[in-house]
């Protein structure tokens, strides 16, 4: 199906075009009450991700609300881990919590993974189709996926946390379970995001959230291995790379094969480009909470951010929009990039 | 009284040293067994914070147990908020909460400040001459400070929090309300390190735990002019400053009047350097999860770290030492640190 909207993907792929793409991650969520509304019908958040045309509905929300241009399905970085044998639970208010985390070689090798694991996640590919289906080609999907190490966080410290240090004591401790765990983690992620290409995703988005609680070297050993490897195996759609917290490791990032970068709004956009260097497309990075402020404030502040970073750019925030961001401020936001034009002297 | 160990007040002059000196962020606490038997017998944090004895008692035992080369008193940031007129608790697992928390002008009018706030510490002020008493000249006393940001994101947010996004708000809707604010906590801290260092404070720490979730545009605006202001008042001894996760603002930091700067571990000693520049010792910053590993292995991460930093160099982790922290780790850093000569070929 051709796009109507392919603003994203020329982007992407390095043309000159007339602005910025803009989309915002978590646009499909509680900012809106069209989602509020669809989540009160349901038992919980993971009926949503696991019935496709509610997924599929959810993530066409922001596309008529907030006019992005761009769809980002509606799912969790969760369903891996679950797919390789080790299911979540979301628990109101708190976050994600596993009953039962890694914590040995058995629990390792017991673990599903490669295209044996990404082939339980039938319901996430369904949602795709339908999706895709009702787009109609009005504007790309963006498929997602945790990046492995931040997996590996969750799987092993089995809950959100500040330190993350359950999950960090494996590195340090025993680092060869780290690799091996990382390993089939990888190969899930792989399998996982060609079936999403398959079905109708124009474009994956790797998110390490959890980037930014490992030193350099850390990072350096235990995550970038792993995304260097995803991001080859990759070769259907372009990649975008968001590593929240790892400005250390941009220069690293930057030899990905991936296509674009994210950056979150630690840093400015021109350090963060003299950080990737000149070749990637970079995404990012006005702070989430700027759209607290009045939707004037907003509109300066996004066209500040499209000045500082030029072209070669996806407008977006430097972290996902947090639920309670009011309208007016993702209006103010999305309708400033898409009134803006480059070389408009 | 003349100390017997002053190799930290050495470095920080910027003389030559033998070896860089040695303690850790939060050696007095859980880590230890002695401080979990002094906390078992007592109703809470509080009461410990309090009680100038028993503050002083486990201030010490450090300096027993581990053989650091400063103790640091043993208190809270928090004083200083409710010291103003906003009292906090201490919610064991779950951190500080603020049962009231500042929305409006009136809130901010009704707080004390400066001396007449700091005035009410006097059990931290006595706190520091027990201390001192008892230590008996055996290593130097830091005393430390939240940084205005710091306390003021407390006291609007009411509590820890991931993205402290109601402060955030605050800086974004109501700039004028939170330097308002700023100002007034700016100077209580400055009366409150004042009087500490009158009572036996020999080094001043400000902690600016949460300077990494501002943009740096808002770290330049909100937290360094403070901050700037702080340190330019205590000319009565040495300060260091340690902004978690502002790598982005280390060149500002780095022309503040103090002597040290603090890193966490995500910056290498040697772009540590490079960001702060000549001038200043630099504090830190092993990964706190490090010693979780074997001690053969900390003592060579210790070991290579202390080469990377080279001369100028208090050592210390990135952040505070993690409760379940194994002491045979705690045991390797420091000793590894105390056996260690600069320039030994």
């Amino acid at each position: 199906m051709e796009l109507k909207n392919d603003l994203l993907l020329r982007t992407v792929r390095g043309e000159a075009v007339e602005r910025p793409p803009v989309w915002l991650m978590r646009q499909a969520g509680r900012i809106l009450p069209q989602y509020r509304a669809v989540r009160e019908r349901l038992s919980g958040f993971k009926e949503l991700v696991e019935t496709p045309e509610l997924a599929a509905e959810v993530t066409i929300q922001p596309v008529d609300a907030l006019d992005v241009d761009a769809a980002i399905l509606f799912s969790d970085i969760l369903v891996i881990p679950e797919a390789m044998g080790l299911s979540y639970e979301m628990v109101e208010k708190r976050g994600p919590l596993f009953p039962e985390t890694i914590r040995s070689e058995t629990d390792i090798e017991r673990l599903l993974s490669g295209e044996e694991a990404a082939g339980r996640l039938g319901y996430v590919y369904e949602a795709l189709e339908v999706t895709r289906k009702n787009l109609a080609g009005r504007v790309p999907l963006i498929g997602f996926s945790g990046a492995p190490w931040t997996l590996m966080a969750y799987m092993v410290e089995g809950s959100g946390s500040k330190t993350f240090s359950r999950a960090k004591r494996l590195l340090y401790q025993e680092p060869a379970l780290a690799h091996r765990l990382l390993g089939k983690i990888t190969q899930t992620i792989i399998a996982y995001v060609k079936e999403k290409a398959r079905h109708g995703a124009n474009l994956i988005q790797f998110f390490d959230s959890w980037a930014g609680i490992l030193s350099p070297e850390q990072y350096r050993e235990f995550s970038l291995p792993y995304l260097r490897e995803a991001c080859s195996a990759v070769s259907e759609v372009p990649v975008t790379v968001f590593a929240k917290g790892a400005w250390f490791a941009l220069p690293d990032i930057a030899r990905l094969d991936c296509q674009a970068v994210g950056l979150d709004w630690n840093i400015s956009p021109q350090e963060g480009r003299s950080r990737v260097g000149a070749e990637k497309i970079l995404q990012g990075n006005l702070d989430p909470c700027y759209l607290y402020a009045d939707p004037e404030k907003v509109s300066e502040a996004t066209r500040k951010m499209l000045e500082a970073f030029g072209s070669r750019h996806i407008a977006n925030l430097g972290h996902g929009v947090y639920p309670d961001t009011p309208l007016e401020g993702v209006h103010a936001f999305v309708q400033t990039v898409k009134g803006y034009r480059y070389h408009r002297q």
